[in-house]
């Protein structure tokens, strides 16, 4: 019985959109978009879309009117009444009333700022510009929209049935990672993969299979519509955006210096318990360590994002002993560059020396390698991020070369400030 | 948007049946029933069940109250207006009305007679008995419901997520196979898999993907129901049990001699072109061949379907050489045990030198193997066969001794009359 009402009304749609709520996007990003809407909500940014992946040429590949198109009707999204319920209702990481009556007030007004879309050399230029609190909303939409355009243009060409197989295929590639998964006792392990997502869908089926295929192990995802929908745990705290922006707002050297403290001082006020996870790489990781205030030693754990994640896990292991704290009570969250024989290898490194957790992200949510000719589904490295703040740049250091980003005499003015010494190139495949 | 009533409905049904159509059976058979009704139509003959694969206990894993149901279900069934429009307007083998009005009279008042089920030794004894006509058309849901119930035991246990994956794996299996199979130039293949499939929904998913896949290398399938809904061609011509049961209604030695030609002498006088293809492995190819009447000689083809089918293809080449025909204007076509690697080295070995085809069974529709533990998917070897006509037993040899059946003594007449030597066993898998 084919309900032809719904019928007709799908065959209406101008466009499919891609992403149909202001809530299918990162935890964190709520969570940061209250400290800042409470610290520097009149802070103008510019935010900007960077694929590091340059070999793959987004312009000849997606084109510019359906981009547009779906970036449009983000602008038409508003948060809806559920959702906006279940913000203020909803229990997150254990605390009710996480999002305050004016911010949530100031969300339930939010439309997404305009957007500027050139193209060059092969690559779109997509820049958002306006106040922070509101242009930070567009990274992980903006980010979707792009990896599955790229997407939907490659599947194009395709036929009913060797779709499916592709899907089949890309299924029985996740389930096998589960399965492996299964076998590591004690793992705690989160869906991290919004952004690099193949799509919205492919990322819903995901997170259901990691729910029947790991039960408790599976202890939540980072998306928030899917987190409702599926009745989850939102997982996230905080990213490299915060001490990015604070930095760049710092007058002088000494307060640079100070600026990713400030970050979480911050934070300190406004979050406890498993919320006061560090992201210390922003500048270097053992600069930020050597350089911290005592208080935060007390803090519940680090999330380690770049640079070679042994060596990061062990460095703050130092570090929580050198400040006379028991390691084994904290905890690490791993989050840069996972999949499966990496999430194994820290875990048997690291359990039960440190409460170990992982952010898994692109290789859950889009690992099409090898699944179509020429590997043209493959994730590549795609980043939105805030370049100016007050007209001043922005600086990304991170603990691998090859992720940095920034002018040059910024990024050495950082070096020198953050006591960066030497670092080590990794390959950022995503 | 749920369609209420379409829910509710669904949850009405008392099972979910397997067999759901008089057509969703082989193409042969209505082929054979209707030659049956002209030349045997008051015959009376018992078919039997037979599980060749005893370590497959069916009587432990099915259970007998949902195999009743099935079974009560296949006998509510008649041929529908639509179904019969079909048979009577459609072209077969390039033939309009290929049924008889007299036969389609018939068939639009058949129902299947009763069945009788007990269970012995871990089997279930499962026989029906009464006209040919009506009783040969039992053959096929049969072995299509035990299959499909054995298969629903195995799968009631797993959960929604791995159920899904299985299905990928399957697909993915499948067109693994079909990629395959593209690079065989010239090819030409058909669907044999309805007996032993796995489910009917799968079965059409197979043929579906083998249309998208092969393109006009797929020349159709044997399903009548899948032929008429996917508006494909129906393929089949003739089997076994007519050789068997005119043998088995033989008088004398010498009518016993004769039997398997009088089969095709009634063939010859119903049917021309592409349904002239014989089947001459029921006693034995060799001994069929030397003693072939003349005027086989100049039929279309030969169906290969047991013995090393590269050895068959040689006897047959051999055999049209000296009667004087040309090879390479007749159709050999191979039928029994076949898989990629299989179809590839037949057709190296002959395309060019006879007109070669494929019939493929259940490597095409239910090749689960590997895919769950203890493979308790895997498909094992079930036939539902002519035992007995008018009271006497029926007795077939093949090239394949493993595949012989009969009483002993009659076995061993048979082989007699029929100048059957040496035999090669060879395992039988399906």
């Amino acid at each position: 019985m084919v309900d032809i009402a719904a019928r007709v009304h799908n065959h209406k749609w101008k466009i499919d959109p891609i992403v149909r709520s202001l809530i299918d996007t990162d935890f964190y990003k709520l969570l940061m978009c209250q400290s800042v809407f409470r610290n520097r909500p009149d802070t103008q940014v510019i935010f900007s879309l960077i694929n590091r992946t340059k070999s793959i040429r987004l312009a000849d590949i997606v084109d510019e009117g359906e981009l547009r198109a779906q970036l449009d009707h983000i602008r038409t999204l508003r948060l809806s009444r559920g959702e906006s319920t279940w913000l203020r209702g909803n229990t997150f990481y254990g605390k009710r009333q996480m999002f305050r009556p004016d911010f949530m007030e100031w969300f339930e007004g939010l439309q997404l700022p305009p957007y500027h879309l050139t193209k060059r050399d092969g690559q779109y230029e997509l820049t958002f510009e306006g106040t922070w609190p509101e242009v930070m909303m567009w990274e992980i939409p903006a980010l979707a929209v792009i990896m599955e355009l790229r997407g939907r243009a490659v599947l194009g060409d395709m036929g009913r049935f060797e779709l499916q197989v592709l899907y089949a295929r890309a299924m029985t590639k996740l389930w096998e990672k589960i399965e492996r998964l299964r076998k590591v006792d004690g793992l705690r392990i989160a869906d991290f993969g919004t952004r690099r997502r193949h799509s919205f869908l492919w990322q819903d089926w995901c997170v259901q299979a990691m729910q029947e295929g790991l039960g408790a192990s599976f202890t939540g995802t980072s998306n928030c519509l899917i987190a409702m929908r599926r009745e989850l745990e939102a997982i996230g705290t905080n990213a490299h955006e915060l001490p990015m922006v604070y930095s760049a707002l710092a007058h002088s050297d000494t307060e640079l210096a100070q600026a990713p403290y400030q970050v979480l001082a911050d934070w300190h006020e406004e979050h406890d318990g498993n919320l006061r996870i560090m992201l210390p790489d922003t500048y270097g990781t053992k600069g930020f360590l050597a350089h911290a205030p005592d208080w935060l030693a007390q803090w519940t754990g680090i999330r380690i994002d770049s640079g070679d994640p042994a060596t990061g896990a062990e460095t703050a292991i130092k570090w929580w002993q050198s400040q006379g704290e028991d390691p084994r009570q904290k905890l690490v969250i791993f989050s840069d560059g996972l999949d499966v024989g990496v999430i194994e290898a820290l875990h048997r490194q690291f359990a039960g020396r440190v409460k170990v957790s992982f952010g898994w992200g692109t290789m859950l949510t889009n690992d099409f390698r090898g699944l179509v000719a020429d590997d043209a589904l493959a994730p590549f490295s795609l980043v939105c991020k805030a370049v100016s703040a007050n007209g001043r740049p922005t600086v990304k250091l991170s603990d691998n070369p090859n992720k940095a980003m920034g002018p040059a005499d910024e990024i050495a003015r950082y070096k020198r400030v953050f006591d960066v010494g030497v670092q080590t190139a990794q390959d950022v495949l995503v």
